[in-house]
């Protein structure tokens, strides 16, 4: 007997295409080697949300007096903070499980690993047992990037280094950070411990931050993150790591600095090795499993999905591929699309977008315009912020008058965004 | 020399409809009797939402133990918050302005009369002033009803009964209010003082909260208030307020409450006296001056929007009328559609919605299924919340498998819910 579906890794694209597949009366297996849910759940999106919101909520309170609320002693208790995230880890989990157990899908724990083809089915091992299927999904995810730098591995195994796998566990607040990578998860991190009194250093190899945003905007965003107190280090290289320390250079210049912890938000790289791919002829590369828009690799009847396929890692994107896997396997043509996948930082402030940069439509030769307004003219904004730290930008091609790009940051932004371009 | 539009009220309808003709290169008078912005901005949803979100804040830090941030003594200070909300009403109308004189358009304040039409020409009186226009806008908004209660009148004078006019400026926190009304503003009321620590209660003459939700939903709704410590007391009919009394009937037992004020949140009236609309043969109704899809009234080029058109009096829905005006005006052909205004009450929880309730659906004969969801599948919504005090109705045609209605509550749905139904 073998499966309609096969599902390897239970993340994003993993569990939403089995439950999909499942819904759809596949008879769907889905190999989980960890806990169900992924990065986004795991070790991502959710706890970092559940960390910087009690940041925002002690930050909201020291700055009270403004809002007519005062307190005296108010204190962040990390503890308390850990224990909360790791339960809501563990609820949102389990409402996950639920749903799929209560479709049947049949959930095995383990490391899979293809062996091969046989009669048009594919055959895997997990725990030993031989499982079989007649389409296959990799749905493996990412781990983080560990840049190439003298000192790091002894860093990460001393725990001076961390991942994100490790700090947002941190149950005790260091005074000092540094943190490589001005990316998504860098500026939640750095916006995180910056709220609750850390000094904090970002280093960025390129030359700005939020590389998604186009040039103007990050520079804003730099100078909003700058007045909160975060430092930044640009075009910066890593000299090496030692047990305390961190010395790089930073446009020519040479710095060290003694921080408590040095955070990598480097990247991550897909997960793609010990899992037997070329067992059926499929070629691992570096950036991911390559697959087309109909999430299909070059192997008929095996898909991939998520984080592995390299390019857009978002939960969201990760759920649309999912989709469009489950779509196609049911003979339903569906194709994925990437040309407007909104993205949302959750830093303090929240950034939000979707569309063309300014760098991408100029790339395409768009003859575009940029309007720079205020979220001051939302009454709701003014009611429920003192601060000022806000910026909207928003690109409208010249010719067809169609709004092609709009980039936010601002308290709550990621929930006002929500207009389909 | 005449105006080619003279708008009468200063509030969403007419400062949005002026601005709009100065836009278009149509010269405009704006005449307002007060202060630019009308009810919402004054007296309404933008001071509601100030002193909203400082309750909320206050509420937040008291709780905050269980997102891990403690303080000791919190306090309310009602007077800055107040004075904030002078502030922050300032500002925006400050902005309104701006953006009217940068586009031209002439301001005139005073008290409007029509006096009639000559050679197809409006005539009005204004300080003793006489101006013509072309085209006419009645803007003038509502006030609050004053309902027909033995010692109303004597309440109103004495400061024992006050209006939105008059609560949204106390700057000391009574112990005890009544509240007549659990529509909008009612609830909003409710949830501001109930969480500052006042004993609420709220009588409602018919047999349910919030009238626009469905009735499954308002009573789930009232569950959530009555646990927050607000009581309620419906079918009730007032029989008289003294001067620290109020005495009711409600399901037909009879009550006496002592409470500090009695705050009236019984709807709110157009305001069409006074304003000589029977010099161009317009019949002042009761309730609102009537108007087709164009937004014109059955007088040619006289035209009417906002709260003084009755129906639908929310601020949205203004804005909506006066662009529908305007373009009449400039002849472009455009219609007033009022089958899916969203709602939102900014109450704790924010209650927010659209489309139709189970009563309307089934008014309108359409077979519908309610599926009842829970916000706790948004992981965002699961790290920001502790409470559970949350709902969400989708109403769905069973023959066309549309989408008909939403009904949410629960922290800031009003801001998740954007979709275009």
């Amino acid at each position: 007997m073998s499966y309609d579906l096969i599902v390897i890794g239970g993340g994003p694209a993993g569990y939403w295409a089995a439950r999909r597949a499942s819904d759809e009366n596949l008879r769907t297996l889905l190999i989980e080697k960890k806990s169900i849910g992924g990065t986004c759940l795991n070790e991502g999106c959710i706890p970092s949300k559940v960390l910087l919101n009690s940041a925002k909520l002690f930050t909201s309170v020291k700055e009270g007096a403004k809002f007519g609320v005062v307190a005296d002693n108010v204190k962040f208790e990390p503890e308390t903070v850990i224990e909360r995230k790791n339960r809501i880890v563990k609820k949102l989990s389990g409402g996950i499980l639920n749903q799929l157990k209560s479709r049947g899908t049949e959930i095995i724990y383990g490391k899979a690993k293809i062996i091969g083809k046989m009669d048009g089915v594919f055959e895997l091992t997990v725990n030993d047992t031989v499982v079989r299927g007649k389409n296959l999904l990799i749905a493996t995810g990412s781990k983080p990037k560990i840049p190439v730098i003298d000192g790091i591995m002894e860093g990460l195994e001393n725990g001076y280094v961390l991942t994100n796998s490790e700090f947002l566990d941190l149950k005790s607040l260091p005074a000092s950070l540094v943190i490589l990578g001005a990316g998504a998860v860098g500026l939640e991190t750095a916006s995180y411990y910056s709220m609750l009194g850390c000094k904090v250093t970002v280093l960025e190899m390129s030359d700005r931050i939020a590389l998604n945003t186009g040039r103007g905007f990050a520079e804003n965003l730099m100078k909003i993150f700058r007045k909160k107190g975060i430092d930044f280090y640009f075009n910066s290289s890593i000299l090496n790591i030692s047990h305390d320390s961190i010395t790089f250079y930073s446009n020519g210049r040479e710095y060290v600095l003694h921080p408590d912890y040095v955070l990598l938000c480097t990247g991550r790289t897909p997960v793609v090795d010990e899992l037997g791919i070329e067992n059926i002829g499929l070629t691992p590369e570096k950036d991911g499993i390559k697959i087309d828009e109909t999430c299909q690799t070059n192997i008929s009847r095996v898909y991939a999905a998520g984080d592995v396929t390299g390019g857009s890692m978002l939960a969201h994107t990760a759920f649309r591929q999912a989709d469009v896997c489950v779509n196609n396997i049911l003979g339903k043509k569906d194709v994925m699309r990437y040309d407007n996948i909104p993205y949302v930082i959750y830093s303090c402030p929240e950034i939000a977008g979707v569309g063309e940069t300014e760098e991408s439509a100029a790339g395409k030769g768009i003859n575009y315009e940029k309007h720079t307004l205020s979220l001051q003219y939302s009454g709701r904004f003014v009611a429920e912020n003192e601060s000022g730290f806000e910026l909207c930008e928003i690109l409208v091609d010249k010719n067809s008058r169609r709004l092609i790009g709009v980039h936010i940051a601002g308290s709550y932004v990621s929930e006002i965004y929500m207009v389909q371009l």
